[in-house]
């Protein structure tokens, strides 16, 4: 699945990835009229919306994208139809050759860690048959357990064939609370990051690993130094556009190959149609508007690499 | 909520948890054949396995034992299905007059974290309309991210009069590999446990905080430690029995006033009828066995307190 990710990246000329969650003030208010018209105001009604929502910026942009990440806790907050328009959401990105990054951030003791990998990237046996609950190709894991929350993800990636990315350093203000602690002269995330380089010698693709980082946007200088710890693992950049990232600060996340890294937008692309630059589209169009915002959010990064 | 668990935790003479986390090999093989008759061998059937499972379980214990604690991923391996079953679970032990503690685990970047915190404990918007789509009564919370992954959880706890327990020491293995590493000369649970102290000040019970820890049960010594840290965090403590601990090891996790802590088992307690100790119970009484162990358990954890 890393090899999928690097040809789609390689394939579409963009190391971008849309964050698919919809929050429902994104959501124009048509598509929310049409959804609770046919289910009323109930949680039905909320992941129908979602689903029609996601279906269209879909649609009308999985030709110039590689990969799609949706946040898990945007349609689980909408209880059990939430988590049904989640998983509908990853089939049909499938459906389209598109690379799902399933956002969970789970990661817990042992066997419960096993359990979210089957549930997530694997087969749960029933009896004498097995099921692929929600089938995404990667997921986001949390590393505070330390190894015994890590492996029994790695175990099915490897039977899989899929990958994760571990948090590393995350994009938000706070993330410095724990993850900037010096431990000796280096910080905590530096030694997450040594981690995630030796898990993901255990699980290599052809030329970068199963197993990659998350490391926010918004702290360039941090994603320069741990390029250099974990060479051979892909960074899954968050925060860039609404978090306050820019093309030009983000070239030092990528390697000299120019992979690497990919840089994920989610409010930017999905919520275009909001936005000044894109108001002509109309709130109609949200589709289109987010098609403008992929390519201009493709030529950003992309003139950012060629100029550095 | 805390209020409430102190209550249940005074009225039972309990401080124990049982740990809700069904995997199909716990459960008799009658259990699971009955429920495969009638759905067939599919998360569906995996689900109804579980949740008569449960309902024996609740319906054998509830009177001994102040709160639950359902593992979420036990139940989202199986999919859809399986998460209707957590909530099935959740609302029936809520009927019964149990504290749920539902164990997530999640923790984001603030938005994200908020999805989780009102799925989870609080009410989404809908339109017009509210809806609880979970509803559990604490959640467990990953500290990586900081307090911009807390705060959202917090806030709805100070609506909802809700709770949560902050990983700090988890009782895992390896959890020492980030955990364990010195700031300065403290380790980084320590410094997680005096954020545990601070943010749970802003949200008071009557004699303990809404913000309590996890601790596992297998670092009796830390637990120490953290108790003084956090002298008003209701500990929540895993690794009981089958993990390893045992009442004698626990008791330093309480205060004085003999509350400060609750001790979780889960397959000690789900699993009783397949230890050797349980046996003459039979597969078809697995619940009677289970409410031996609690009994066995109670008392174990009890008579520690009282010859401390």
């Amino acid at each position: 699945m890393i090899n999928k990710l690097v040809a789609n990246i390689q394939k579409t000329g963009a190391p971008i990835v849309v964050g698919l969650d919809p929050m429902l003030n994104y959501i124009p208010k048509k598509v929310q009229e049409r959804a609770f018209a046919e289910y009323g105001e109930t949680l039905e009604g909320a992941a129908e919306a979602i689903w029609q929502f996601n279906k269209e910026i879909v649609d009308k942009t999985y030709d110039l994208i590689p990969a799609v990440k949706p946040q898990i806790a945007m349609y689980e907050q909408f209880g059990l139809p939430g988590l049904a328009a989640f998983k509908k959401t990853v089939d049909y990105c499938k459906e389209k050759g598109l690379v799902v990054i399933g956002d969970i951030k789970r990661g817990d003791i042992g066997s419960t860690s096993a359990a979210y990998a089957v549930g997530h990237l694997g087969k749960v046996q029933v009896g004498s048959k097995s099921y692929a609950p929600f089938n995404e190709d990667f997921v986001t894991v949390n590393p505070y357990l330390g190894s015994d929350g890590v492996n029994p993800f790695l175990d099915v990636c490897k039977e899989e064939k899929k990958g994760m990315f571990i948090l590393v350093k995350t994009s938000n203000p706070s993330s410095g609370e724990f993850q900037d602690q010096l431990i000796g002269d280096r910080p905590l995330y530096e030694l997450v990051g040594e981690k995630v380089a030796a898990w993901g010698e255990q699980h290599m693709g052809d030329t970068y690993s199963y197993v990659g980082a998350v490391v926010g946007a918004t702290y360039p200088e941090m994603g320069k130094a741990l390029r250099k710890v974990m060479p051979k693992a892909y960074i899954l950049v968050p925060g860039y556009g609404a978090q306050g990232g820019q093309g030009k600060d983000l070239v030092h996340f990528f390697n000299e190959d120019g992979l690497g890294a990919i840089i994920n937008s989610s409010r930017g692309i999905i919520a275009a149609y909001k936005q000044e630059k894109y108001a002509d589209f109309g709130e109609e169009n949200f589709g289109e508007a987010s098609r403008a915002a992929v390519e201009d959010m493709a030529a950003d990064v992309r003139s950012a690499l060629e100029n550095r």
